[in-house]
């Protein structure tokens, strides 16, 4: 068996390394060059085997249904959006299959389903379910779909293209993408030259479909802009809408929605125009792109839902598997890529995927490589950023995010200095995302609810500081994308990992300064995350940090007795409306603790302030007629008193219980005695005793070089 | 490879089938004639392989703590409670380990800790925590967990026995065991002779130490009872506590508790006095219970929760390891419980354990066959029982629960005609289980809360009807174990699998009548679950049928406007206390609605009665000033205007999501236009369409030869 996947792999080589002619069929994604050595790949290698076998099984499924083109009627996730999105699927699946197998039934089904399409589009009106004509699609009811129909329709097209004869290239082209083409580049004109992901997915469908049309015009338009200056186009997206680190502004769950046009646009473009270097274009930018997605998931592969996000997506989504396959094989062969595509299960069947697969039979494959980082925002890298800190093996891995990043245009959440938090595989201080069932048309009609505005974009769905219950910014876009976070430090070393950031606007005359890291010590087997917010005011306000967090509260420091019969809401606007109010307790101590168990382990939070605190613990759920809010709960550390306050929280992360064995270990806490000692504009210090040992921690926030200091 | 394993099966084989000789040992699970056979299997067969490491690394990890024999003064959870929890299991692993090894250091380590044991066992009181004298253990805060230490610490000393001087024997005997047996039979005498599982690991440990210690009159007490009369005693356990089916009164959860005393003393038995045939005892009852154990789960190896219960205990429990490894070894080869032990993942390091790893080596096993049955309750059978419907292969099964068994003691909850719904290998319509947070001593010591019996205990707390916001029997244990439900059809088809009971005492002059269905149909890729339940009263009633489900509501048939501002508990007892009441929609239309998302699958309930309904969306804790009881929802299908009143309803398993490729299909049911036909004393008649097909649905309750009627 070695042997024979031995001799198998000079063969690949063999076939390898070639450049694409230009005008040749296929030259995307698959290219002719290296058909066989894929189809030897799709029996050989097994991950590639499994990835087309299901590919197969799929568009035999196609096959086995009557082609169906349906007059565009239906909003997001009804009949005719399912239809024609399951079209482009069939599509691209068919035509794939043809190449591997030679059949000709599966490219007949596409030439079939094209004619359909070519006979029928051009009679097809804005879609009826549109929100905006300037945004109307004509197969979807929004253009955006129309962008990535085309994108999947025009691989298909270049793969089957062989086995079409000239009428039917005219009909196809001349009826159905050439209009499209125009559609896309003068009826969405406004959308084709937007710097945002809409934009991206016009123009890489442009562009693409200009290289395999032989239309060089649009392939120009698509890269340099509609006036052809630069100013709009894919490498001006490439400039604005990434960092410099690869951060896309909207936030993780629209970088990976984000990415795919611009990697395929960019392999297309490798493959006709290998001259311009796309993929060592501004630095490597794709690479950092795909790579800063994926430092943006945990180890249990979900994306940080940070901002209008989904919270079950996870790179397993076919982006990253596209992007995983491309960065590994057509820019950098990092061997740790290789275990996202193992996780992914599946590899695109393509050049790329055969030169993964390859890698993954020849067992390169090493853990994913989860950093602690900085991650620039900003076109310049200057608009501030995430901060990322991890701890420990991917198989029990400790993380802890913290959000100072620039708004992220009308998906941005007020959620500036946001904590996440996750440890054991799990979250356990957490993001609401967005308000929206995805697709689901009885919801708002799949799209996002109201209470994404009313709720989950607001300030206290987040773990976060609310100044008297009103929104950062007000939650006013305008005013938030004026002005973005400050990073004032991060330092990484293997005992402590600590990112410190600060916001001066998002309340008048009030400043913001939060400063997270997590902290090993010898006293216990976890990090402590010790989290200090430092608020510093003009006059007295009311002060809320949310803790939002999974698992179950299990013991607290003082009792607090939750509300028996009468549930009211915390507040009227900016979220509170949406919040019941469980409990409302004084303490009589200056600084307490709450124990949550989540997922078998235990997570002590202990917190003091200037002045002891009020607790609340809330619930999601008020003012919710439609029942669209997901449930959730936090405990809230408030406080009314004061102009300046400092929330010091260390969460001891300790012992586990096991059902199965029932057995609990470790139930309490090893800290105590946590003390504010003291606080000024330039430091806080902070001292709590693991077990018997003291220890003093002290941010000095004006000295840089000395920025944390631990005694 | 093949080869070697061949060759090694002969040598296993030729050690197996001896009989034990008396006071030789080891002699219990693990016995001398075995040991070389035992040894070579963990060196080579990868289940026993693995268990044993796992062993060893736990004796390891004893060895190298110092031995710590704390006086007990810490309730469930708490310090010494654990710590001796700890003890038994070092004690039982590391002269387990001193078998296989031979290496002194284990069996020292078990001589040293039973010396220290003895040194100070007859100085300890009655244990301080104790809740009641009758019932204090001295190590532990109850006796129970005295009498497993001693099961525990009674098969360490004969695993060692070979290695102690005389002297250290008597003085362990003497000042250890021989107290203990005395503690059990004389100060325990009422909990020795009571049929209940506590008595049972009572006279388990006393028949066990009385083998082992060669002390025959023990042994008598402990098969015969205190009198030698049989009255008491595991033999009358065993006719007692089971049903003919091997059912356990008190429920899944304890049934597996229960176990492990019982299988371990037959084992003790058939070792010693093999003449007395205990596996063939009533009928091969152990086998059955064992395995009707293993029937009251669900594909994700949890136990219906039904009674008290903790809701996440899995087949994975040690009780069970030991079930499916003697089940196998000692009693019949089923194929079947092979599967069982590759997911447990787990064997006993003992002479079953060999067994049942060689067979898995030989590739013997095949799934579990998990069965469509009816489950006797009551020691003659007779006093109802649990049916199980499943459908589907195990890898995506349907199951429905209905509970129409006794009360089940003190454990036992008020849901007669509890309906329990699983698809997708997760619960749709659930039960609560316990209120406790097992052995976490800062909620109520880690025992029953206060809510077990003022909320979990409850009818509300059920998927069963409440008549009157009175739970059955008024909650009142003696009265509802004077009685229970019966069963009035059981059948098992490919396409229709049907249970039907009733319960006529629940409610004084009130009869209930459930009958629950899986019927497939060919429009449908799921069985449809169809749901009768009947109530024929003397005069009108308040009732309430609550569905408590998994998932999140995503379309109704009429809208439903939830309270927005202002939560109050539904009722003021019997569990109501604790119910917010998020809406209250009285619908305009004879039947309705209501479709669930849960775990990216639909489930559509359709329902429908005499006259319109009212819907309440409830949802847990009201009055829960502690925060002890956990989350949950339920919609409460209510009627209040009649005598007679049947509830229909009809769940459609349709469609998905997948959040990773943003897709969704058949987010709409296909089933509609249900109607109530006809309903009599005799008869009860339904009809609905699946696409375009009529369905009529029939139920004679007085005729078993045509119970139900489909056409």
């Amino acid at each position: 068996m070695q042997n024979i996947i031995k001799i198998n792999f000079i063969i690949f080589f063999l076939f390898f390394g070639a450049n694409v002619v230009a005008q040749q069929h296929p030259s995307l994604m698959l290219t002719k060059v290296n058909i066989v050595a894929i189809r030897k790949g799709c029996d050989s290698l097994p991950i590639l085997k499994t990835s087309y076998l299901a590919l197969k099984a799929d568009a035999d499924e196609a096959l086995s249904t009557t082609i169906n083109v349906p007059k565009p009627v239906d909003g997001g996730g009804g009949y005719t959006h399912e239809q024609h999105k399951r079209n482009y699927t069939s599509l691209l699946n068919c035509a794939t299959v043809y190449q591997i197998t030679s059949e000709k039934k599966y490219a007949d089904y596409v030439k079939t389903m094209l004619l359909d399409y070519a006979g029928k589009y051009q009679n097809w009106p804005n879609h009826p379910k549109s929100k905006s004509l300037d945004d109307a699609g004509k197969i979807f009811w929004q253009s955006l779909n129309d962008y990535v129909w085309q994108i999947y329709a025009i691989q298909a097209y270049d793969l089957v293209y062989d086995t079409l004869n000239k009428t039917e290239r005219d009909k196809i082209e001349n009826e159905l993408f050439i209009p499209i083409l125009k559609f896309f580049t003068e009826d969405r004109k406004v959308v084709f030259d937007k710097i945002h992901n809409h934009g991206t997915w016009n123009l890489a469908a442009v562009g693409i479909t200009g290289y395999v049309l032989n239309k060089p015009v649009y392939v120009k338009k698509a890269i340099y802009g509609s006036n052809l200056d630069g100013k709009t186009g894919y490498l001006a997206q490439i400039n604005k809408l990434f960092s410099p680190d690869g951060y896309y502004m909207e936030g993780p769950y629209y970088q990976r929605y984000a990415l795919l046009p611009f990697i395929l646009f960019a392999k297309a473009i490798q493959n006709y125009q290998p001259e311009l270097n796309i993929f060592k274009y501004r630095d490597e930018l794709l690479a950092k792109a795909i790579h800063t997605s994926l430092q943006t998931t945990y180890t249990n592969k979900v994306f940080f839902p940070i901002n209008d996000a989904i919270r079950d997506k996870t790179f397993e989504s076919i982006e990253l598997v596209y992007g995983s396959n491309l960065a590994y094989a057509d820019i950098k062969p990092d061997a740790d890529l290789l275990d996202i595509v193992q996780q992914q299960n599946k590899v695109i069947i393509s050049d790329a995927g055969l030169k993964v697969a390859l890698a993954i039979a020849q067992n390169k494959a090493v853990p994913f490589n989860y950093q602690t980082l900085w991650i620039k925002d900003g076109a310049k890298g200057d608009e501030g950023g995430i901060g990322v800190l991890r701890f420990g093996q991917n198989i029990d891995q400790q993380c802890l995010v913290l959000k100072a990043s620039s708004q992220g245009m009308g998906h941005g959440h007020f959620d500036r200095l946001n904590l996440l938090f996750y440890d054991n595989g799990t979250e356990h201080f957490y993001d609401y995302g967005s308000a929206r069932f995805l697709n689901i048309d009885t919801k708002g009609g799949g799209n996002y609810l109201p209470e994404n505005q009313t709720w989950a974009k607001q300030t206290v769905a987040h773990n976060t500081l609310v100044v008297d219950q009103t929104s950062q910014y007000q939650a006013q876009l305008s005013l938030a994308e004026s002005n973005h976070p400050t990073l004032l430090y991060f330092n990484n070393t293997p005992k402590l990992k600590v990112v410190s950031a600060k916001e001066d606007h998002a309340y008048e005359n009030i400043s913001l300064i939060r400063t997270s890291a997590l902290l090993k010590i010898d006293e216990t087997e976890k990090p402590l995350l010790i989290d200090v917010f430092k608020v510093i005011a003009d006059k007295p306000h009311q002060y809320d940090l949310p803790f939002w967090y999974q698992g179950k509260i299990v013991n607290t420091s003082e009792k607090i007795i939750a509300q028996r019969n009468n549930l009211t809401a915390l507040g009227t606007d900016f979220g509170y409306q949406h919040l019941w109010l469980n409990a409302d307790k004084k303490l009589s101590s200056a600084s307490g603790f709450i124990s949550v168990l989540n997922k078998n382990r235990f997570y002590t939070t202990h917190f003091t302030s200037n002045q002891p605190l009020k607790i609340k613990l809330v619930s999601i759920g008020a003012n919710d007629p439609d029942l669209n809010l997901a449930e959730g709960k936090a405990f809230i550390l408030s406080q009314s008193d004061f102009k300046n306050q400092t929330f010091i929280s260390v969460t001891d992360t300790h012992g586990n219980t096991n059902p199965v064995k029932e057995t609990v270990t470790d139930a309490s806490s090893i800290i105590t005695d946590l003390k504010l000692v003291e606080d000024s504009i330039t430091q806080t210090t902070i001292s709590f005793k693991a077990k018997d040992k003291l220890y003093i921690y002290q941010i000095n926030y004006q000295n840089k070089n000395n920025y944390i200091n631990i005694r």
